[in-house]
């Protein structure tokens, strides 16, 4: 096995509050267990593709921008622990299984991408090593930088005059990215600019990341959350003074269509119905133009258990049916402004997306 | 102590399918108690006011109807412990300890109005014992009454003419009622017109109402039904073939506006965007036409702990603030049709209200 000529370490945490979702060692990738919070703070320490790969299906990592920059980890850590024999055959496979994790969130097959054109052009296991690993670094740092504009992008494009208070869904804050966050990002950055009242967060079932994820995180910092059930959002936006839905992405096509955290077409059309803005926060690592519209993204299902059942207590009648997509598609007439690092579009649609993305 | 002269028994469960709530005996009113379903069939017996006023405030029994049936019997438990003081003093301070328990559903006021008004025509305990259980018992049968006429008059609205599928929200079957359902009735009544194709039921945060009573209540008879996150509703309007949104109300004003379970005006707003028909299903004891319009509705707000906490598991870190609303309201304007047992509303207003219940 051969080691990279110097030793490649994680991003600065110079702009990145609280706990981050993961550090890259030498030879190993440590993730934080995202399932065990609130309650713990566990890391899992993985040396291979494959931990990678079964540490995404499983819910370890989540976040799109989080689930690519882990799997081009995952790649880097293949090159590293590669045997003797047949080391591209064993990192396509790497790249193979990484790619198989899970279907909705671009980012994972946009991060993939980018290592496989790397990969191609090394032409010794060394050289793999260090370049792969650099390269996953790079889409580590980018993705934080990625967000960091993205929060200058958001405030200019909301142009708060006062403090105001937002909606948001899920968890996308620094344990869904590669730090600071997308749509919580820009909360992050109106909290700091004094120009944040509070937050709703939608606890987000089934997998209650905002529960479990976006409170912790911003609970962490001080940032004035109120943690609500999700069904009570409509009421929220009805009775509380907030003037932006702010949620992050899986995939944005090529027609403004967003792809998001099942609950996420449900604020949009409330919001609509409300006259309360609704934004959408993300990087260009999101956005795939080769998909015309929200029609064509695979949204994954995933076990009834989570609806069913909570750490083994029965919510429900065994045996009961169960629908359990774990994202939904808020179609690009109900959005006002979509954010990237790259820009912002307003009132999305195949000519504005093409404009910037094209 | 007093005793009627005959054993006053619950309501012939001829058309009752599946559990019901509560079971009147002469001295005592057993509820089964619904926080512990699906996983635990534990009935609880009661012998006084007081107890029942708790269970009521404790969701042990829940379901607007269910609380003004369990309230009545309550008032004649009252007469039937009173002490041998001053018997009129022991039943009206029970009948403002039950009045203390809730304040959003209207049933439980005008149940106890029917009791009071029973009472102030009562000249001895004897006579109070009697009359009392017998008026909670009319009140039993009358509900039972009016959810099987309400079927009739629904399908009768809803002209299917083949097998249609619907979504709801909460429970509103014999668990939340004095058997047989309200929205869940006439979910019943479909089917066994064999004009149900499925029932998509929410699980209904926080209290997990969908998951915990209605798919066990539709399990145990066999009516198809799929369950899901309250954040998937509007793919399902959007994705799957459902007609009607159907769900029940905790106190329907002059206007038409409904208070019900958080997350019904989600629904309302969703189905109007999704052009598809949204049906309240009630009996005419949630109608208050003393209240000009849902404003006036007093909204339960509950512990912070049904978000933060299940069964003493921590969601959510400890001290995060939460917004927990029980109920929200529907403006008239997003509903197409009131069903109760005197008759239909279609799109109501403060006219078609005052036709009916003027």
């Amino acid at each position: 096995m051969s080691s990279p000529s110097s030793p490649v370490s994680s991003p600065a945490p110079s702009r990145v509050v609280g706990t981050v979702a993961m550090r890259w060692h030498e030879h190993s990738l440590e993730l934080l267990d995202q399932r065990l919070l609130p309650a713990e703070e566990h890391w899992i320490t993985l040396e291979g593709a494959s931990g990678v790969a079964q540490s995404i299906r499983d819910m370890v990592v989540r976040g799109a921008p989080a689930i690519g920059i882990s799997a081009a980890y995952g790649v880097a850590l293949a090159a590293r622990h590669a045997g003797g024999g047949d080391w591209k055959a064993e990192i396509k496979q790497a790249i193979r299984e990484l790619a198989a994790s899970r279907p909705t969130a671009v980012n994972l097959f946009w991060a993939l991408q980018r290592m496989e054109r790397v990969f191609h052009g090394c032409h010794s296991l060394a050289e793999a090593c260090k370049r792969l690993a650099a390269e996953a670094v790079a889409i580590h740092e980018e993705d934080l930088a990625a967000n960091l504009a993205m929060a200058d992008h958001a405030l200019a494009a909301m142009q708060p005059e006062r403090p105001l208070s937002v909606l948001t869904h899920c968890n996308t804050g620094a344990l869904a990215t590669g730090g600071y966050g997308t749509a919580l990002g820009v909360i992050r950055r109106l909290h700091e600019e004094k120009l944040l009242n509070r937050v709703y967060a939608d606890e987000t079932r089934p997998w209650l990341q905002g529960s479990r994820l976006t409170a912790w995180e911003l609970a962490q910092e001080g940032i004035p959350v109120t943690l609500n059930a999700d069904g009570a959002a409509a009421s929220i936006l009805a009775l509380k003074e907030v003037l932006w839905v702010v949620v992050g992405a899986d995939r944005i096509t090529a027609n403004g269509d967003v792809a998001n955290k099942i609950g996420t077409y449900s604020l949009a059309v409330l919001a609509r119905h409300h006259r309360v803005g609704f934004m959408v926060v993300a990087p260009s690592s999101t956005v795939d133009m080769t998909l015309a519209s929200g029609k064509d993204i695979p949204i994954e299902e995933r076990e009834g258990t989570e609806i069913r059942e909570f750490r083994g207590i029965p919510l429900a009648p065994g045996g009961v049916d169960v629908f359990n997509p774990v994202f939904d598609v808020t179609p690009a007439n109900l959005i006002d402004v979509i954010v990237t690092e790259k820009g912002v579009v307003h009132n999305p649609d195949i000519a504005g997306m093409g404009k910037l993305f094209g």
